[in-house]
């Protein structure tokens, strides 16, 4: 059986069950406390950190690469166009949901306000907290400059790059960091992303102690 | 003509002139001191960061996206091998340096003893620089690890991953934070990718105030 190994607010194992739910590969999904550093764990990820997939027999880490990788393997339905400057878009947008929107957002929000409570390292910091909400409004306003532009985030297809992003923002929606008033365009481009099938157990997360807003899992948001 | 926009010592600048000069694309290099955020530049790279390639009309950024997008256009020499299985070790391993070995090593080492003073941001912080020095032991031997079993860090073929590792392993040996004798297959790896042509340019590098140690451009260190 193929496995997953994930935690359910990671928004890099969110980013790869949309491409395996996407792509129709069952995984069963394991819940991974992967800062407690298992050794089981380490030795199926030495970097230490999740998402790990389990595929048939091999055992596969970083997401980047996991996606890639899933694409090459299962290329229906694609999530990545054919010609080189639309790949080019939509692994630059990747990049950038991935590396500059997690650290100055995801990190700053969602690392302060639920994952030191769950890893026990202390008290929110309120400096990261109001620096992630300002990055938030600009990250949220360049979204919807290009979707003023495009159908989908990196061009006319839904993409990786859709996925990339919609894991990071789900993730902060949970914890009700996204201001959906802020652009009708945006709104529209996740209200599509999330009534997809691959959404639904994205939907269904549940991480104890934190009770995700009422708007979280409903379509009409 | 083509240009790259970079800083000398960015290791994901280092990993984009490695890949344009093995496939004999010509650039200007402009020094670009990306942190002052000047309105230019901003215009080119929204992300504000380095590098940032113009390529005849196009104008890319995030590396990882630009150095697949040369693999795509510029195949030959090829620095991604062929079948999946490979082509994923390689991605794992790039994301690996990119992420893992940037944000343990380089930035805690690098960023502490030079980005602090080039940026004025002040001085290095002394808990931050011990624990990039700890990484870089696990680290080391994780490559040594790699390289008892293989030719080149993802296979036996030289990869995107040998860039993406050298590009960041060369800024740490331009200041003298890298331990040679720790092992020596992987000194024997640095050696063989130190000496190939694409490497030149990195070697001439200077960053005012900072002098490299005179093995830093010696083939043999």
């Amino acid at each position: 059986m193929n496995r997953l190994y994930h935690f359910p607010l990671s928004p890099f194992s969110r980013k790869v069950r949309l491409s395996l739910a996407e792509k129709r590969i069952e995984v069963e999904l394991v819940e991974e406390r992967y800062w407690e550093q298992d050794s089981d764990f380490l030795r199926r990820n030495p970097a230490g950190k999740v998402p790990v997939l389990r595929l048939g027999n091999k055992l596969l880490s970083e997401s980047a690469a996991i996606c890639e990788y899933l694409e090459e393997t299962h290329p229906n339905p694609p999530l990545m166009p054919r010609d080189a400057d639309s790949r080019f878009e939509v692994r630059r947008l990747v990049g950038w949901f991935d590396d500059k929107f997690y650290t100055e957002c995801t990190q700053k929000l969602l690392g302060e306000r639920v994952f030191r409570k769950v890893m026990g390292t202390g008290y929110p910091d309120s400096t990261n907290v109001k620096a992630g909400s300002r990055a938030m409004r600009l990250h949220l306003d360049y979204m919807t400059h290009l979707l003023e532009h495009r159908r989908w985030l990196a061009g006319n297809e839904m993409s990786l790059a859709d996925f990339a992003a919609a894991a990071q923002l789900s993730c902060l929606d949970y914890i009700s960091d996204v201001d959906w008033n802020r652009s009708e365009v945006l709104k529209d481009w996740y209200a599509k992303i999330k009534s997809r099938p691959a959404f639904r157990s994205l939907l269904a997360d549940q991480v104890p102690g934190f009770l995700p807003p009422s708007h979280y899992a409903n379509l009409d948001f």
